[in-house]
């Protein structure tokens, strides 16, 4: 099919989805679960076809390159279907999103503006999406669950190195769907970039694109479209030492910050220093982050108090300006030194990606300001910034974390892939018209109604 | 100032005013309706020589040409800030805006993730917004006191023949402003098209385009900025009589939808009938159309079943295909007959502009389906689409109406300038770390917490 082909497919369906109940949308699920269950070896043998592929040497040697330092461990990892549990939790994670509360047809809003003139506000699915995705094959499986689960249609684009494994699951979605009222074409992947900008182009039939990646693929998108993007963008994230932090928490949160994930977009890349600790708590924070074997790139007052630590040279450098705008996604750290909140707060407004930024405070006022003042996604308080995570919020699942400042911001879940519809119903003789009411007509009465469903 | 400085002046604005109370905005809004109200007199005197400029001729000249039919009435109307009781309801609005309730702070969802480990999602501003409008010099009134109340800054750019008169209330703007914490730039006009377009390429400063005017207006900016847009475009209404419509409702609805203002984008372009309802109600309501003197453009078949209505050769003629995606803001409307409720779900989704779409009808079936399958951002049951506005809604005063499917939809108030940021804070000891999580180690807990407002 042509991108105008597909594009129009997609808004079809989403539109005869609409008046199709939420539990054929759970019935989908389950009958695509089954579908992998019957391909699981197919699915497989094609996943290890696109690592050979990829890699275009044996998957064995190919590990031994990635030990040798000479190929992408991560690509690796996210290419690989059959590692570890990956593939159970990937069909485990259809039944829990087919087991999340519904997040269409709730009334956000509800008035009576007359007698018998009822309005409500009520949740309803966006539309078509267009998701662009690295190539990790169990994310089509995720984003089909999640799309269905929301009432979205979905076009679907994964990294080129999983294209083999993309068409067997496309095929077991297909497949599942061909079982239900909803139209095999709700779901449906592409496979080539000349495609994506095809259909960035059908504004008409597409509402929202999703790209999930690196900050240069959302530009590229963002200026390539008229169509909405949801950006998931990089994360640089910041960790600020107030003047009144604990050096437990400091210790703590700096490390686990910088260290237990750090190719992860809630990584912290920038540690800010109020200047009051640079002697005391700074130091034990450096020793444990050295400890920890993160490298050090310091502005001249946090690295000369750190100069007797044990191995600072071999871990310490000076920072250029450059470094305070770098995502590191490695056991590196900038840090730089302050002399007030204020200025901290400046700095992470004017460096920060907007995601995550976390303060080591005991003072109230601080962190009163600092959680308003900081314009991210995500302000924390004495936690590590790895907490910003669909899953550990309570979302159940995530499509991605937001960088962008409208519709969905941070992790979006369920919540984030739907928007609301006005339902306006007059119970009145004769209807209700507008040329009824003004001065010396009636006026609007807009009374409160209790509501959580539509009754009609 | 540079479209550059302007946006930095905006931004460096909008983080200042973080951390200042929402009782020093309504003290802004206060200052400001002083500050117009001290300088009535200059404002309307600039108003008057807008009007002249624009008119290249005197006032009353002007209104005589209009009264002749060789210029547009609506300009008129819109530039004369002295006309009627506009400038009283123009600070009438700003104090509406003020008494308004806050938007920002409200806690939507809030979870315990751990003992000790509090999770708030709390609405917040957006950031810098670029609003762009006709030349109605009370909107840069309404927008500001919109803009100030919702907590973002903004940068107004009205059409240029109000650039006089908007240059005084901007003065009057930042005269009140100074009077207050907020700085002065937290408001700022604009007067060229040149400077929208630099500011267009400055997403790193703003956060939300929003144009008001026509399709071409608002796809031009969607086609130049990378910034995400809300757009405010045509209005491409439909009712559509289904086969219970009660001939009463569909005489009255209809008629209101089309004639009670025809230039709104909430009136209604083209009217949909079910075939059973051709021979029946469909020739009273065209009877009733004549008699407000609505210009019909026919399919065949409805045209063919009022060849019998007086004046119906003035009045009624064959439609052409392109009818039925015309805004015709005019006395005119687009009627076809449809097969079933099916179709004219297909038909209104394929041409409606997703604004408001109405249906009159006795049927339960029929009004559920249409409210669900039609993907618009009103769906109204035998009531007139014009009641698609933000006032008649109940939310005081609106931004314009988003024709978009993102963030904001249908008629946007405060709470469409607003989204949300993740608060989260630790109580424990040592703060908490994801390190700790995990298989073998803690589980999350996920407590919601009840609570509207964030505690710290």
């Amino acid at each position: 099919m042509s991108a105008v082909e597909i594009a129009r497919a997609a808004k079809s369906a989403f539109n005869k989805s609409q008046i199709i109940s939420a539990s054929e949308r759970i019935n989908a699920l389950s009958e695509i679960k089954n579908q992998l269950e019957s391909m699981k070896d197919a699915v497989l043998a094609a996943n290890a076809d696109d690592l050979r592929a990829a890699l275009r040497i044996p998957v064995k040697a190919a590990r031994e390159e990635v030990d040798a330092g000479r190929m992408s461990e991560s690509l690796l990892k996210r290419l690989d279907l059959g590692r570890g549990d990956k593939w159970d939790s990937m069909l485990q994670g259809i039944s829990d999103v087919a087991d999340l509360p519904d997040p269409n047809g709730k009334v956000t809003y509800a008035s009576e503006l007359d007698d018998g003139l009822e309005l409500y506000r009520v949740s309803c699915p966006i539309g078509v999406l267009l998701v662009i995705f690295e190539a990790r094959p169990e994310v089509v499986v995720n984003i089909a669950a999640l799309a269905i689960k929301s009432g979205n249609a979905a076009i679907l684009k994964g990294g080129k190195e999983s294209n083999g494994t993309t068409k067997l699951l496309a095929r077991a979605i297909a497949a599942g769907l061909s079982k239900t009222s909803l139209p095999e074409t709700y779901i449906q992947t592409i496979q080539t970039r000349a495609e994506v900008s095809s259909l960035l182009k059908l504004d008409e039939y597409i509402d929202l694109v999703i790209p999930r990646g690196s900050n240069s693929l959302v530009r590229d998108i963002q200026n390539n479209t008229k169509i909405p993007v949801m950006g998931h963008a990089d994360g640089l994230c910041h960790v600020y030492l107030d003047e009144t932090a604990d050096l437990q928490k400091a210790i703590r949160v700096v490390v686990d910050s910088k260290t237990d994930y750090p190719s992860a977009c809630n990584s912290t890349e920038t540690l800010i220093v109020h200047e009051s600790l640079v002697t005391t708590v700074w130091p034990e924070v450096a020793k444990a982050l050295i400890n920890s074997k993160v490298k050090l790139l310091c502005d001249p007052t946090t690295l000369s108090s750190i100069s007797a630590l044990p191995d600072v040279d071999s871990y310490a450098q000076l920072a250029r300006g450059s470094d305070y705008d770098t995502e590191h996604l490695d056991l590196v750290l900038s840090v730089i030194s302050v002399p007030s909140l204020q200025t901290a707060m400046q700095f992470i407004n004017t460096h920060s990606s907007h995601h995550t930024d976390s303060i080591v405070s005991e003072s109230e006022l601080s962190i009163s300001a600092f959680c308003r003042g900081i314009d991210s996604a995500g302000t924390f308080v004495n936690a590590s910034t790895r907490f910003a995570d669909g899953f550990r919020y309570g979302f159940g699942t995530e499509v991605g974390i937001s960088t962008g400042k409208i519709h969905a911001r941070g992790p979006v879940g369920l919540e984030g892939l739907v928007v609301y519809k006005y339902m306006l119903r007059s119970k009145a003789d004769g209807g209700h018209i507008v040329g009824n009411f003004g001065a010396g007509k009636k006026q609007y009465k807009h009374a409160p109604i209790n509501a959580k469903q539509v009754p009609f």
